[in-house]
């Protein structure tokens, strides 16, 4: 609600499973204040972004094993180079009944003379292995044995550099439910996806009262949804294709989709 | 929906009774083909707003009573001295059971050396006797026989020349609840209420495919959301001070409150 | 808006063109004001839902050529059997740049012990050839020239007898979306896409205080989800598979898929 | 979000300060947890709601104070009887520059023979003096030196025992920013309200796989509408007549609405 409301973001994004949101955002909270003292004090506040999936099945959840060391770690380490798969908050999620994680994929596009980038990052949890679809072919139906039901639900983070309004990012954001839907995801009976989509063009200023903003005519804004649907689906598919199996709680197992193909 | 998504407003804004949305609708189209005789096929169609509210106590909407010369000429006279009360669309609308219809009020404030005007048109056509309440004093209570339920809705349109995004427009139409609630609206039984926000200062420029927008910083939206607030709870007493008596459809009659005060 | 707010729809929907929406609301209101001689004078008003596609290229929308007797004979006709494909306000419609229309799918499912039906009926005008996607095939790359732009719109309207509050329908219509996008759709750079789901299981009985509804339990939802995207899916591609080639306003022509497949 | 999609709200309401919140997630979780012990194991997992306002100017929000044994207290002495005012995560608020904290109002009204009740819990801090309206009457105008500008936010939660759908619950939140205006405020530079409303008649049980649901016709929504608007207004009033003036971090000190009228 609040990034809806205020449409700015202030702090990293945090992955992690469900019932470990409130470390994470704590941790975040002590990752802000060492970086500027004066939040809450001589400053404003600030409101952590914390997304979650539920990875019960390969993760106690109940351990809340995710700590501030963790957080913080992950925080010092961000980078350009990152791995994908079955990592950080992806290790415990499963896609399509295989083993899911984190997946990431980009485009470059030109517009008016600009060159834009636009990319995707995700958390895939969800989808049952007769639905995955990959390039329009319905692996997945080759593959499953008997029919499960669909649960669970996708993180998916779009950033660009193109020069977007808050009500325009909406709209991108809309267009990650099509990436989502071309990897074969009825979705989902058990809960809603979550996507943020952001852009690096228009900075807000806190302390500047009026802002400079660029604008992308929403009659350009083609190339963009276009990149965002194949980003989103591209994304969701390394996920996977990137993990390798992974045995977690109770001897619960996900097997890697490279071992399957 | 249009424009909550696209994010633009590319005709006059019409106001008429409930069922005579269609009618003020094709007379919107032809008045914007005449000026515009490209539409739909060598440029791109049009998406008319067309607010109502059903003012069925006082007129007789079956009749479908508005036709095309009556919006054409609304248009063409459309300018910056208008009447307030019991006139155009609002000629059969009920306020408070009184006498309702079209009201306005507007300021100017001044934001970081710049001076910005925001104003407010309403059609009213809300609300039970005993809710009025005018600069606080429950005024309605005073003259209310017996209690009637509150029913109907309100149209607020605001316009700014406040340099403000689609995201914060929005924000500013929740303002212009608070301001229906100063005068005593409990709101309502039957229907919701429509409000229209809009800026003057960053326009959308149909052929050019970056627009350069300034933006108010979050943090210098006070003065705006006090000018709504304001502005709306004027408007809508003025719409009842400037309105005189109406008995119309089947004998139906709705006092005006200067005949009571 | 008043679907959201009210949760109910009072009359037919009615499909059309951009500019004749006027035309068709004012024929739908003394369609239902015959039907129901005390709209507006002694019982309530009524909200027609009028959906629009802009069908500009193969249409002269000026011509504001849909007419009450049309209406009136769409609305007299309505029955279990009807024409799909380049019909009614089908007609002028383009999708992927070929010949799009009016489509309908549906599906039976079972859900403890209980039989239900979901359909979805479309109105299709989007889509650039190059991104056609049938049954996960790209069919459309291999008929393309040189690629165009994505725009257009659709409408969606899913229908089912399975109990479903209001919130869920909501999520129903949020998978619309995914049907589109199985159609290779990477939607679209001018406007969004409409979606009108609704249950015939909990019907509002106008003069009964109370009602009592069925809800299925959210975790019941699946197979309509998975409904609502392959209905939505299959009516697409039979809005096109329908279609004959239509030549239009100023010549312009849109071929059938069925002439190139 | 997790409410307004899935509709449910499955553990207690916690409040709390902005920093806070991690804290207060991860105690609810416990608890719950302790409460529920195949949570997330062999059960599916929990979504804790934390509502948070940001009392940085009274209380040292870095220290992140509030601890797992501050929240399994608060949970295990829930009852019918609780303090209002300065109490608990009220303890930090600030009101229209005064103390304001937790405040609370109900009412009963009958509907068609049957009784319902109504009630909201409000924790407040928001507004600058001036606005302050007590019934009508602009209070704050006669104590205000200097205007201040309006920031903050307001928590309102509404409960009711009337049986409503979640789509008239959304509209029974509309109301309590109308409750928040008639006692003056603007609202808000900063950020925006937080209004969770629910009922206990319609519980979602969730091992069934149909729900029986009692839903009152719109038409009678009037009198939930009017206790909602009523008890917010009250009770954000009584957070502040119950509040003792507090002094806290840095010396900083809200004075009592008592010690002033």
């Amino acid at each position: 609600m609040q990034i809806q409301e205020l449409g700015s973001i202030e702090t990293p994004l945090i992955l992690t499973n469900t019932l470990s949101v409130g470390n994470a955002f704590s941790a975040c909270v002590k990752y802000m204040v060492q970086r500027n003292p004066g939040i809450g004090r001589t400053e404003c506040s600030v409101n952590p972004v914390i997304l979650e999936c539920n990875d019960g099945f390969l993760n106690d959840t109940q351990a809340l094993a995710v700590k501030d060391e963790h957080v913080f770690f992950a925080l010092e380490n961000a980078g350009e180079d990152f791995k994908l798969g079955a990592v950080g908050a992806g290790r415990g999620m499963s896609c399509y009944w295989l083993k899911g994680g984190i997946g990431s994929a980009s485009r470059v596009f030109e517009r008016n003379g600009e060159k834009y980038t636009l990319g995707a990052l995700v958390m895939t949890n969800f989808g049952t292995l007769c639905d995955l679809t990959i390039c329009g072919e319905r692996v997945g139906a080759r593959l499953a044995g008997e029919p499960e039901e669909a649960k669970g639900s996708c993180i998916m983070i779009i950033a660009t550099d193109a020069p977007l309004s808050s009500r325009q990012l909406t709209r991108v954001t809309h267009r990650a439910q099509s990436g989502l839907a071309r990897t074969g995801a009825v979705t989902e009976g058990e809960s809603g996806e979550v996507v943020v989509a952001f852009t690096t063009a228009n900075r807000m200023k806190m302390y500047e009262p009026v802002w400079d903003h660029k604008i992308l005519n929403d009659n350009q804004l083609e190339p963009v949804f276009r990149a965002a649907t194949e980003c989103v689906e591209e994304a969701i598919i390394r996920s996977m294709l990137e993990a390798e199996t992974v045995t977690g709680f109770a001897g619960h197992t996900r097997t890697a989709l490279k071992e399957l193909i």
